[in-house]
């Protein structure tokens, strides 16, 4: 009579009276709370989107793997066509290798011995590539990479005018990849930058949007006019996802967010609430003060992050009351201010809650819920939470 | 010729050449970064204060854990005369239970069968008291204790001035502590609040702490009148712990931070910075831009926690350059701002890090290293880290 795809049901009893077997699905009711739920119909209308943009624009797609942190979740982005995988650090590298990824981007300047010893040891399972923007950088992991008998890929990270990681564009840039080029056990394989500076939801967004088309195009210039070829011009950023076609040159898009979004995403103008796929689930803990409920969430649940490129201090938004404001948190406690809410709340009552910023939101949890309605569908563990190093 | 606690001391090789036996010491410079290091001379110091303090004004000391969340912290919080340990959640508690304390208070109202069928299963091994503000929460606490056979300590929260949880120290409070007095499995043992309004190193904190004092009396006087005693009346809070005395009718504390101490315990007046025993070693990872190094802690070392009750948004003291400004913080990179330093940092350098909160700090990091100088004296898990229920 049903079908069911049992691997990806979670039961919580199984009694067979008589002839009949009585499965009981579990339910966002058996969820203690706080837990994190992702609605992975959203989920996967977000993931198609993207890359069917990438395969629209033959752009790369190389997924920023720290949003979700889930190797299963790795797997389904390759599924859909990623060409591979990006991490933020080797400890998210050697959890990302249950991907199975044909290549995984280690999107950061790894420096130490220690650290280079781990890529070492990733690299002799899958292709490795690193973004750095020193020689620094690049010479311990020169040494490392033909000590071990290995090749390890390089981007060169370029500043497009965030102003984070990243030489200028000009002759640091060629100073760096001409250093680059001289050292055994890398291959310079092209550009990286990440262009989060730009606000696409202010007017300003566009203008700056054609300022890092210009910069890119100076750096890949620059190289050109030396004889260098960049085979990989490489964006990261969620909010400007859909612009990367826009930018000279870029062949390459590394989004993280797209596949969950969050508060900051909609306030960058990149997704509605109804792409929000993931919220955190809460229980009602004190009414005791007059127009405020706590919440039993708060920094150690969302982290503490404030909605990005606002002034707007609050934690996230509340599914089942719009009107309240999260304004406050201590570690244990999410403070909402209900004066302007449509409706009273009671003691034991649930909310869920989209937060501003669900990477490290993901971070903070051991495991997450995937839903289809109010069905738990997958349980999966936060495989690479809380990796540091 | 030397004496070694080798049971305190990790040792990275050992070799034996000839007759005498070489042990090589880890150090401060075999760690990867980021890693957070406690100093374990100033931490004995601030426990021995707290303990002290508590001694010589007859207070009974019930530190709160999960600043530290280990439990081999929590027993030697016991070594120093605390009668028992307070934590946040019953996941919390799970994990105390591991120090053998005598008494495990659960500050925080903890409602719903899953989690109440926990602290029943941690009153089994040792002495649970909770405090909450609600007869929604105390009913069902109330009816899973009597189902199990077991007696539950109470403490009714009032509103001290915090805002927080905490019922009204008039007639709400006694509506309440009358209402758990008719339930069955708890025994009301008094009166708890949490006094984390009081601002010390302003002029308003003086006045605020007298009102605190007016407001905590007021609530033993109502209970008092109706023939109710408070056998227990707790305070929280590391900057205003030296108070605790002067508070009318407070005979127990239950500080967190005062172990390692932190950037918001300097601010507040509490400490000075010789007192901060936690830091958290970085890399130089950057350089790439003027005056700006990036380290290798952002949001996922630090967390996100702004300077309480400052205006100011900085994320922590550099140890090896006060006049460096950490300034900003993605999720790993650390953004300081070298414009005003006396001196420059090259990429691979090493600099240690005073969080702002190191509460939030220890919850996202597995492991902590107990340092004697330059020594590492013992490896900790974070046992109690990321426990969110």
């Amino acid at each position: 009579m049903f079908r069911l795809r049992a691997a990806e049901l979670e039961v919580s009893r199984i009694s067979v009276p008589g002839a009949y077997i009585t499965l009981v699905l579990v339910t966002l009711h058996d969820l203690d709370t706080p837990a994190l739920l992702i609605d992975l119909d959203i989920m996967e209308r977000n993931l198609a989107r993207v890359a069917d943009y990438a395969h629209q624009h033959q752009l790369r797609l190389r997924p920023h793997t720290k949003t979700h942190k889930i190797p299963a979740l790795g797997q389904r982005q390759l599924a859909l066509g990623a060409v591979g995988l990006t991490v933020a650090k080797v400890s998210e590298a050697e959890v990302m290798l249950a991907a199975a990824s044909p290549d995984l981007l280690i999107a950061y300047p790894t420096f130490g011995a220690a650290k280079l010893a781990r890529v070492m040891e990733v690299a002799r399972h899958t292709r490795v590539t690193m973004s750095l923007d020193s020689l620094d950088v690049a010479r311990p992991l020169s040494a490392a990479a033909q000590a071990a008998g290995l090749t390890i890929g390089v981007l060169a990270e370029f500043d497009a005018g965030m102003g984070r990681v990243g030489v200028d564009g000009g002759e640091p840039l060629l100073a760096l990849v001409q250093g680059l080029e001289q050292l055994p056990g890398i291959t310079f394989e092209g550009l990286a930058f990440y262009p989060g500076q730009i606000k696409m939801m202010d007017q300003e967004g566009a203008a700056e949007l054609r300022r890092v088309s210009e910069r890119v195009a100076a750096a890949i210039g620059t190289l050109a006019r030396h004889g260098i070829a960049c085979p990989v011009v490489s964006a990261g950023s969620t909010p400007t996802w859909m612009h990367t076609h826009e930018v000279t040159g870029v062949n390459e898009m590394r989004p993280g967010t797209y596949i969950f979004n969050d508060r900051n995403t909609v306030n960058s103008g990149a997704c509605g609430w109804q792409d929000c796929a993931a919220s955190i689930l809460t229980t009602v803990v004190s009414t005791a003060r007059p127009h405020q409920m706590i919440l039993d969430g708060g920094s150690k649940t969302f982290s503490s992050d404030r909605l990005a490129n606002s002034s707007e201090v609050t934690f996230g938004k509340l599914v089942e009351e719009p009107a309240a404001l999260f304004h406050k948190m201590n570690e244990e406690h999410g403070f909402v201010d209900l004066t302007h809410a449509t409706r009273q709340f009671r003691v034991g009552e649930r909310v869920r809650v989209i937060p501003n910023h669900v990477c490290v939101a993901m971070n903070l949890h051991e495991q997450v819920y995937g839903m289809r309605g109010e069905t738990v569908e997958s349980v999966w563990q936060v495989a690479g939470r809380g990796k540091l190093q």
